[in-house]
């Protein structure tokens, strides 16, 4: 009675993200204060986030809060649509297949899925999906909407157990006490945490993209359940787009360029997710270290080299033998008593030794100590894919010590190096998030409090300095301080996250790194852990995705191949080809006796910039006739013209990024 | 009596090593065959092997043999020499101290020491040498004869038990059954197999160089005896030249010049020989490895890049694991059962299997994969020895997979490889080592008797065809094939084994290689290791040595140091290292407030080839004035002009090895 009594005099106070405030009724709902602002707005807003949990759209709010509205652009915003989408796409089974347990149905990445047991030991196969997408737009079409239940868990318990549906009762089971929620909608209903669309007609685009087993928990014990995925789409062209987008991404999966192009291979002798690179990708990989050792050679970077293991007393000091343990590579153990020694899985320990191996004076710092490392961490043989995840990488690792004052400005130059990859490569699509502590669960951070908030301050300061387009996600640092992460979307509007820069006040605490001030005593440094790439093997990767394996001329780990018209004229090719490699042009030959037709044809599909023809002409005038991948014919040139017209497009293409 | 009259009747053939048969009585001595040969030859041969075990010069041949004569060049020479000054040496301290027990006298790489138990605890000092030493020098112009004496096991302990020397007894309980010998000289008698110089006046110079402490038998619960080292030559002039090589040496010893230039360094905390290469070595190792995958491109080599650890079955398929094991790394377990990694000791197993990711057509050979790759290998902390021995290091590496009937050309090409390093680190003398199978035991290799006939045969034959002075050891082999080594003798003529080259039948068969003769049918190629650096380390350690740390123009780390006349002038200094650097050329500034003479004697040290003094006159005609390290003064030339010079000489340096 008191709390009514409340609504009648005392509105409620809704505090939006840009800080401002609005005043409303108690009991207003997410869709309502959307409204309030827009009607543009009320018809994308998919969810709610109040004091920081997502909520339906429908849902009263009865006092003051922060709320954030959601969208289809946010990521809370597609996980409700395709939340949904999961239960509609429930509801389509229930409808062909009545008396199908579930088990459960999350959001992915990109879309849901739903684990089920069919009666009968019905097996569903691809060609039964487009009947439950059509059946899931009927569904849609109806605008049924979704409904909120809360029921005590021994009311919830009760309903499955009369169900007899053995999953969702081990899910309750498990439940804390209190209220639990079921949603309604049409003739379904889910045991579900929410939140959930207003209702179903919001769905507009249904693909049901494939379906697999899955063992109930992931547990090879229990009974094995039928995994069906799906995406969802509030826009019929949005799908048409994704399913063009999802095609082309499997012509660019960098597992195919990669063996095509003869880039890397994996070994199962060797060991699972231990990239072995072929010498086209050793080429293309050391182009891309050659050029950023470039780059950092001008911002004043040293390069050093450390051994790929340390002894296991160093990953104590360094704190990381505490945070990798059972789940990583184990101690090596030796013939002396007590000497363990560990594959190191970061650089840091061995730059700060280098650090402390002689004395340093204020005005030696910044040390900026770069080194492509190679590192090894352990991952579950699942979590293995091609070059972007695997247990042995190689940082293009940097470590800069600095004063305390230094900072903000080597943060700055470091996002300046991060812009000059992103240029050489075409990345001109990008946002940076800040990923801060989570305050909540600081027990999980290694550091005092003091030395997190200074580090926090110089990150968000720096980005504010550079205007970064940012997000800021507590609770996404590293163990041993806050970070700085580049996504960058590549040509097929896919995000990767590749750059990382990260203050740490922590190591040299632990390693007792010092210099002597003006003032003549010892301080300690700061230091900035940064990898522009990333990694090697994940940096190529995307590198091959977003370019489809057509790198630029400069990087491209074969530039020219020559095409004799005939075995009669393969040592003029040889004398072509040598002459170009004598100018730092790389060439080669196709020598088989094939018709000029066909080499041709077959060299367009090899992703190589220019095909030079030779035959008689040619050979006689000294010349090469000239095609450029995709572009065809260019006419004929002398021999020394063309690489000088192959060396300067180099040039140029690499000082706009370094001049 | 019937070997009497054979005597009479019949002489005995000596085989010579140049395969000449002359003929002697029966009983001649190494010492007469000498001078048969020569007056010259007599003088100087120090001993003899007889069917390749080393003799007396005094002991009688008594039927036919193969033999060959000993002088000071030889390793055998050498051996007896300071064998005979170790007994030396004995006699002496006897005399100063009876009753001396003595433990074992053996030689080393340089001369030879002694383990001896004083008597009465007493303790020797630096200070008691030289009148040990004199002491020699008095013995050895006695020219008392040593003399062998066979005697058997029981009288040798009989002897030793009425010394009380418990040392000896326990050597001679040790050995074989049957004849064991003595040696006497003057008043002095050692437990010795021998062989000895003729009489002690061939040892004209002594030096006893260090005195350490040494359990008996290397085992710290024996009792600790004092181990004096000494050195003596066959002239005064050869011990005097010796000690200044010494002491150049100290000089040149890479572990003090590398800390002094900063090219690298240990942390006990990373761990004992595990180096860290600091800035100016990393370069220095980068120059290296530029330079040698320049020249490997030229002979058709392709890089390829491997982890650095490989599962546990890869190196049981090689055969490594069985190899190295219990003394080494010991494998690296995971969360996963049964999955475990090992470090790898070699390259090899990673390039097999690159080799064996496609297949191969015998067109496509040669197949020659290179790669920088870190092996890791468990030595004890005792051997450990700045960066000529460590636990990590990085391998030249490169594997050439080719047909049998490429083998011996792909070999020859190796060779020229490694002749063209020779000639641009400017080591001019060298000598190369082929390493055979030990045929008496067989056992201790891999792989078939066929074989290792076929590879042993292709070594030897290509060094017959490219005129190498080599020198054949049988049991040097590696555990899977043969290979030729290649010695380099330094500035201060001292032998460094360097590069190295293998031939290997065993892998290919164990990794089952295949490739598609022009009969369409399998076949195995065969494989060559070779590594002309032989590691990174230690050859930047022997360059070290060589130089004293003067590199090549090419190579140095710092080419150029620019030393302004006062602070004034540091930002002209700054916009010439900028043009310079722009030119390829490296340069540092030295920006100290210091007088210019200061700094150009400073630099003068730092082993920096060029110093450019800047001042007035310089920033105002954009000029320098060179100074050539060593040389002094070389004018003043326009900056473009100087940068132009530094890269005529670089490139000339260069030009002469790979072009």
């Amino acid at each position: 009675m008191q709390a009514e009594k409340k609504t009648e005099k005392q509105m409620i106070k809704i505090t939006l993200p840009d800080n401002s405030v609005k005043e409303f009724e108690p009991g207003v709902t997410g869709f309502e204060i959307a409204r309030s602002i827009s009607n543009r707005l009320a018809k994308d807003v998919l969810s709610i986030s109040v004091n920081g949990q997502v909520w339906d759209l429908t849902r009263p709010i009865k006092e003051d809060a922060s709320i954030k509205l959601h969208t289809w652009d946010d990521r809370e915003g597609k996980e409700t649509f395709w939340h949904s989408s999961a239960h509609l796409m429930a509801e389509a089974i229930e409808f062909f297949y009545p008396g199908t347990k579930f088990g459960i149905g999350p959001t992915v990445d990109n879309g849901f899925y739903y684990d089920v047991d069919l009666p009968d030991g019905k097996v569903l196969s691809d060609k039964d999906l487009p009947q439950i997408e059509k059946k899931m737009i009927e569904l849609a079409r109806e605008k049924n909407d979704i409904v909120r239940q809360e029921i005590s868990k021994a009311d919830a318990l009760k309903t499955y157990t009369e169900k007899g549906d053995p999953y969702k009762q081990e899910l309750i089971s498990e439940l804390e006490d209190g209220t639990i929620t079921l949603y309604n909608q049409g003739n379904f209903t889910d045991l579900c945490r929410g939140p959930h669309l207003p209702n179903t007609s919001y769905i507009k685009a249904v693909k049901l993209t494939s379906i697999a087993g899955a063992y109930w928990r992931g547990d090879e014990h229990n009974q094995m359940l039928t995994r069906i995925y799906g995406i969802t789409f509030p826009k019929q062209k949005m799908l048409e787009e994704y399913l063009v987008m999802l095609e082309e991404a499997k012509k660019r999966d960098h597992r195919k360029i990669g063996k095509e192009m003869e880039l890397f291979t994996f070994s199962q002798r060797v060991g699972l997710g231990l990239p072995l690179w072929l010498p086209k990708g050793a080429m293309l990989r050391d182009q891309l270290e050659q050029f950023l050792k470039k780059v950092q050679k001008k911002f004043g970077y040293e390069q050093v080299i450390t051994p790929h293991i340390g002894d296991v007393n160093l990953y104590k000091t360094s704190g990381h033998f505490q945070k990798y343990g059972a789940d990583s590579f184990q101690p090596i153990h030796t013939p002396a008593d007590g000497e363990e020694y560990l594959l190191k899985p970061m650089n840091c320990p061995h730059h700060c030794e280098i650090y402390s191996s002689k004395p340093h004076s204020y005005k030696d710092l910044p040390v900026r100590m770069a080194e492509f490392g190679t590192v090894y961490r352990y991952e579950q043989s699942g979590e293995l894919h091609g070059l972007t995840r695997v247990r042995g990488f190689t940082q293009d690792d940097a470590h800069i010590f600095c004063r305390p004052d230094q900072l903000k400005e080597e943060f700055l130059k470091v996002i300046d190096i991060i812009f000059i990859i992103f240029k050489a490569l075409d990345f001109k699509d990008y946002t940076a998030q800040i990923s801060l502590r989570d305050p909540k669960n600081k027990e999980k951070y290694i550091g005092s409090d003091e030395n997190w908030e200074k580090a926090e301050r110089a990150i968000i300061e720096a980005c504010d300095e550079k205007g970064l387009n940012t997000v800021t996600e507590l609770g996404e640092a590293a163990f041993y301080g806050p970070k700085l992460d580049f996504m960058i979307k590549d040509a097929l509007g896919r995000s990767w996250q590749l750059g990382t820069i990260q203050v740490d006040y922590n190591l040299p605490e632990r390693f007792e790194l010092e210099y002597i001030g003006a003032d003549d005593k010892r301080h300690r440094p700061v230091m900035i852990h940064r990898a522009p790439f990333g990694s090697m093997e994940r940096f190529v990767a995307v590198l091959i995705e977003h370019t489809a394996g057509k790198f630029p001329l400069w990087l491209t780990p074969e530039q020219v191949v020559i095409l004799p018209i005939s075995e009669k004229y393969n040592d003029y090719a040889q004398k072509v080809s040598e002459s170009l490699n004598n100018s730092d042009i790389r060439a080669i030959i196709d020598e088989r006796n094939e018709k000029i037709g066909r080499k041709i044809r077959d060299n367009e599909l090899k992703r190589i910039p220019y095909l030079l023809i030779v035959g008689e002409k040619e050979m006689e005038e000294n010349t090469v006739s000239v095609r450029r991948q995709g572009e065809g014919d260019k006419g004929t040139m002398q021999l020394d013209e063309f690489a000088d017209f192959v060396n300067k497009e180099v040039r140029e293409q690499l000082s706009a990024f370094y001049s």
